[in-house]
């Protein structure tokens, strides 16, 4: 069975369905023999949670690979993640609200220092603030020439991120990314990956070197490095797939982006986590799924600060009676992927989750770890079928056959 | 996902892969209330190892599918094995290292006793020597008469089993096996499965006959019996899937004409399985991977020996050091399948497997076991993704998607 047999088997109801996404959840041992961030944290409320509920682990997308954030996030879902792998401009255009059409193509853009022979020295340029990012946007958009028919945007993310926009006929994404992802070596050239994608490379070639002039006189922003092109393309939403009114309580803009991209609303931009949860609770009534993201998890395992992130499990834990006071039909609580901070990065280890549901079944599990969870009823499952089964909960949906 | 989403996200590093299989290795209790053969065994290696890796079960094919050796192994490394399910001649052509052409059909052979009527009556010809075998290759070489534009090739495998290989054009594989696989029945003819394989089926049934005629004389092998048509097929190797430089260090044909097919360089044959170890130890410092094959385990399994086979897996026990002393990043210990002396053959049960590596989060096995195994990290998997797990272990794999 694929991922969108429930597609067919939806029916609507009034229940209500909570996703609380600690980001890079899943993590490792510091040392042999020792427990993981999530199996050390102090965390009553998700141990008390985890018993009264079904156990399990996820693979975002199968054994042995590790996710980067937009893939691992459509399969929460309930999205095919290799079906659904676009590149990351869509991601951050969607992030950024940018108005899309069918005929944009879509870069994710670095600004980058370079030295005089044109070697990048810093990728990031120094971590540029947001309000220079914008100065330099500004300065690209008012100085850039283009051909006829075709138009630029140049939109600011965030720190050294940008988006960049080409909107015109027949632009294709099949071209080479220009970082080279080291420093000490020269920005690679955008190259035509197929054929078709010749005049697009020339467009993309052009914008670069352009970019390199107007911005030759900047001290640290003085070069673009792009990557993640993509086409416009249309997901169906989780309100047109499953029937589900969502909302998105996240801050970072991919996954708002993403939240968008599946039809989500996304709520205001908020700082903390207690932040997130107050919305949750003020926007309760009005929908019937909600997304609450939780950022610094995945953070604090890139920053491989494993005692920060036992600290983010502690805090998420002290909200826990604030969402069951909501009483929610389904209330899942996993990570989109887990981020050992032994190893400071992303990994391809299962994801302990929790699924509480009055028709959960009962299983052993005294304690929400990773080792418990092994034990969990839910068993080692494909992520993508988490969706399925948070609707089954909900009762939302129908019997598959007579 | 399936099995090959791995092989775009290859990185080559220094890593070293070892896979220590046990051939059919699972197994069952000899009696009601008992323990399996992996179970009895005293392996303190192998338990320690357990416990400090990641444990699990793994099914070769799927839920209740019995597999052959090929499958199985195929299966082992990462390739599908329905898709790759090729006729056991071809195995055969790569096991003796024929020197093969895409013109080539292969077909296995047992040579077998029929008595004056023509029904057979001992499908192995009393297990001949391979000696005898050649001979009687040698016999048939000369004296076969075949059409213009068609070569024929007999080559001994070991005592009653040799490779027959027709070279022409426009050879099809679609023929029906000759031998009936139960004695006091006649041969049966050598059917066109599709109307495109008639002339192929006609060239068969005149080898066939010609075969019996020549051998009419001989004692035991008095008759040819065709199994496993192949044409020739060529398989994306090791190196090209997986960036990876294998070296696979077995001893019988089947596997390592499995592990050709697959580009590993197969080291020269070996009679015991320490020799096997020091074959190992000796090239470890010039291949990524290593295929170590026990076959033993399977040959008791078999023959219905429990305490023999338990004696074996006693044996490969107390080489665990040799190995763990080499300190590869990655050290995988399973079978191919299960073959329980219970049952005197291959069966369907899952397989237990270890994997050993720095990066593996722990999960509750102290032992390793078929029950044990039950509650490993692994869960219950397919053992097609394996390999995936294998190379994300050695970091060998980047992330999947931004």
């Amino acid at each position: 069975m694929g991922p969108d047999l429930i597609d067919r088997l939806i029916v609507k109801n009034e229940s209500k369905i909570v996703y609380l996404v600690m980001d890079g959840l899943g993590g490792l041992p510091r040392e042999e023999g020792g427990r993981t961030e999530l199996e050390t944290a102090r965390k009553p409320y998700l141990d008390n949670l985890a018993r009264q509920s079904v156990c399990g682990l996820l693979d975002p997308i199968g054994y042995g690979i590790t996710p980067g954030s937009g893939p691992a996030h459509f399969s929460l879902f309930g999205y095919d993640p290799v079906k659904t792998n676009v590149g990351r401009g869509l991601l951050s255009a969607a992030g950024v609200d940018f108005p899309m059409t069918e005929r944009d193509l879509f870069m994710r853009v670095n600004f980058a220092t370079i030295d005089r022979e044109g070697r990048v020295i810093d990728r990031r340029a120094g971590r540029i603030d947001t309000e220079e990012n914008r100065r330099i946007c500004r300065k690209l958009k008012d100085r850039v020439k283009l051909p006829a028919g075709i138009e630029a945007f140049f939109e600011t993310e965030k720190e050294h991120r940008a988006l960049f926009v080409l909107r015109g006929d027949g632009l294709q994404e099949e071209i080479g990314e220009t970082d080279p992802q080291k420093t000490r070596e020269f920005p690679h050239p955008p190259a035509a990956l197929i054929p078709e994608a010749a005049a697009t490379a020339g467009l993309i070639r052009s914008l670069m070197d352009q970019s390199k002039a107007i911005l030759a006189d900047e001290e640290k922003a003085n070069m673009v490095l792009f990557r993640g092109y993509s086409r416009f393309h249309r997901f169906a939403g989780m309100e047109e797939r499953f029937g589900l009114n969502a909302l998105a309580i996240a801050s970072y803009p991919m996954y708002r982006g993403i939240s968008r991209l599946l039809g989500m609303t996304v709520a205001p931009q908020t700082a903390t986590i207690e932040e997130e949860i107050q919305t949750l609770e003020r926007c309760y009534n009005d929908y019937d799924f909600f997304f609450v993201h939780v950022k610094p998890t995945d953070s604090r395992g890139e920053d491989g600060d494993f005692e920060a992130k036992v600290k983010v499990i502690e805090e998420v834990d002290t909200f826990i009676p604030r969402i069951t006071a909501l009483e929610p039909d389904v209330l899942v609580v996993t990570g989109d992927h887990s981020t050992p901070a032994a190893l400071a990065g992303h990994s391809w280890h299962p994801v302990p989750a929790i699924l509480a549901a009055k028709t959960c079944r009962p299983d052993g599990v005294a304690r929400f770890g990773e080792r418990d969870c092994v034990a969990g009823g839910l068993g080692r499952m494909p992520m993508v079928y988490l969706m399925g089964l948070a609707l089954a909960h909900a009762r939302r949906l129908e019997k598959f056959g007579a």
